[in-house]
């Protein structure tokens, strides 16, 4: 049976698994990213897990490649060059020194990509040959296909929606170094931006004037919303307004059939589909309105950026 | 020899050509496009005339296919649908009723998408896998190449830079119906705006106050920032920067090798290129940062678009 691995290295975590070509998690395992100061332990690390859980599952399993979701993932050189959030500096080559330990195809990119080719592959985008995908993290991930295909760049770079401008609105440095970037705004860490600004803003009461920024979660602010929590219900609609109004722009560029929207934020479903999906349809040329699809990541939580890193190793990718 | 058909279809005239393989353009014609009330008139009059071409090059020349710059093409549906500016209203089913003069295939897209495609079939793109083309005219048209391949979108109509809304500036409105669209700011049409509006805002004096809106072409603007004029140099400046950075959202998006210009807006050169590399340098990320290529046209303005359209022929497109 072929089987693939899919290695998503976060800036916490590093996830692996070895996944069938239905989608199955056959194996997976999961390490501290900072647990290694060195890259070339790191690598190593992940070349003798990835065997212990092959040689687990038995001699049938014939490893067809491996595949690999990183921030700063570089297609073109196989390399993360430059990642803020990771231990290593510089540019690392991944992928020449994993071939040490195995003799097959090697691919990365970023870990927004591998969650929109894995929904291509194993999710709920496998009719569609043109949709966006938007990962709602501690930041904002973005992957275009078009034609069926990953739009990568010339330097593979291609996809970075959450470092556009949304116009010059409070100043909101980003960690990139630039200001008023889209995920200042529009992901985990934006909203609760937005929430300790609208407490600072408004002067009716909400159960966030007692929690701290460092204890608030996207989860909280769903749950006070629920409860009629005003500051939560307008950080949902600001939320939304912003993302709209960006995502219509994406919409007159690409023209997708549908937006599919994954991570943290994206739990708090409606709360944030609904105004996203109406400043959208404003601000859109007629020939697009009512034509784009909202849908929500069908990988789960749990096991997605495996299966996306995984799907790195299917068709046009294998190399 | 193998020729193709390039027909650009504009709101004044429509321009039809014979194309060779090199891009040589081996007879062209004209006629106004108004001169017919009623479509299928207009098609018998394009297959009248093409015909004729081809009878006077002989019957050494073999017609591979027709392609169609027009604007509202609908590249899935060979469909022209509600061009607010052409004669005819609805959806024209302009390829089907080709087909009667010609069996032959008959590929249709936006004008902008055949500036850049015929950029990378016949002009300075032929290298590059991941560009973008900005034709600056009456309005902001855009194509967007990826993997090599046109960005189409699901219904066809992708590449709709112009109507992307640009912040919240001045309230202009826009042919589209919308208001802010970039190309009332960033177009011949929007660089005019912008020298009446800077008129109504300084007091300066400039050559532009004895001269009407309509008589008013943008290469006045031109000759007027040559002679120093201060209302010219700061529509440019203005138009760059606001140009620049929404450019820099399209980098960082498509992570494009390169960025054409096209159109009369960009025969003034520097004086809109300067600004708008700047600003677009401004608001990229350190990845991108002199990486992208700016570029003019080098299909020349003259048979640019039957070019363009003939282009449509070429490989994938040819169906």
């Amino acid at each position: 049976m072929g089987v693939s691995v899919g290695i998503d290295i976060g800036g916490t975590g590093t996830k692996l698994g070895i996944v069938d070509d239905d989608g199955n998690i056959l194996a997976k395992m999961e390490f501290g990213t900072w647990e290694f100061n060195v890259f070339e332990d790191y690598v190593d690390e992940l070349g003798k897990l990835t065997n212990s859980m092959l040689d687990e599952l038995g001699k049938s399993t014939e490893l067809q490649g491996i595949g690999i979701g990183s921030p700063m993932g570089k297609y073109v050189d196989g390399t993360i060059d430059h990642a803020s959030n990771l231990p290593w500096k510089g540019v690392l080559p991944i992928a020449s020194l994993l071939k040490n330990h195995f003799d097959k195809p090697i691919v990365i990119t970023n870990d927004a990509n591998t969650a929109a080719l894995g929904e291509k592959v194993f999710g709920g985008a496998k009719d569609f040959n043109d949709f966006v995908m938007v990962t709602l993290g501690t930041g904002l991930g973005s992957g275009f296909v078009s034609n069926g295909h990953l739009v990568l760049g010339f330097q593979g770079f291609a996809g970075e929606l959450g470092h556009v401008n949304i116009g010059r609105l409070e100043g909101r440095t980003c960690g990139c170094g630039k200001k008023e970037c889209l995920e200042t705004y529009v992901s985990a860490t934006g909203i609760k931006r937005t929430i300790f600004s609208l407490m600072a803003k408004r002067s009716i009461d909400s159960e966030f004037r007692h929690v701290s920024f460092d204890d608030l979660s996207t989860k909280d602010i769903t749950i006070a919303a629920d409860k009629g929590d005003k500051i939560a219900l307008e950080a949902f609609q600001f939320t939304g307004k912003i993302l709209g109004r960006k995502l219509a722009e994406v919409v007159m560029l690409f023209n997708p059939e549908a937006i599919f929207l994954a991570g943290g934020l994206s739990l708090a479903g409606d709360y944030i589909i609904k105004p996203t999906r109406k400043y959208m349809e404003k601000d859109i040329l007629d020939v697009y309105r009512g034509k784009v699809q909202f849908r929500s990541s069908e990988l789960g939580s749990e096991g997605a950026s495996i299966l996306g890193a995984a799907s790195l190793v299917k068709g046009e990718f294998s190399k």
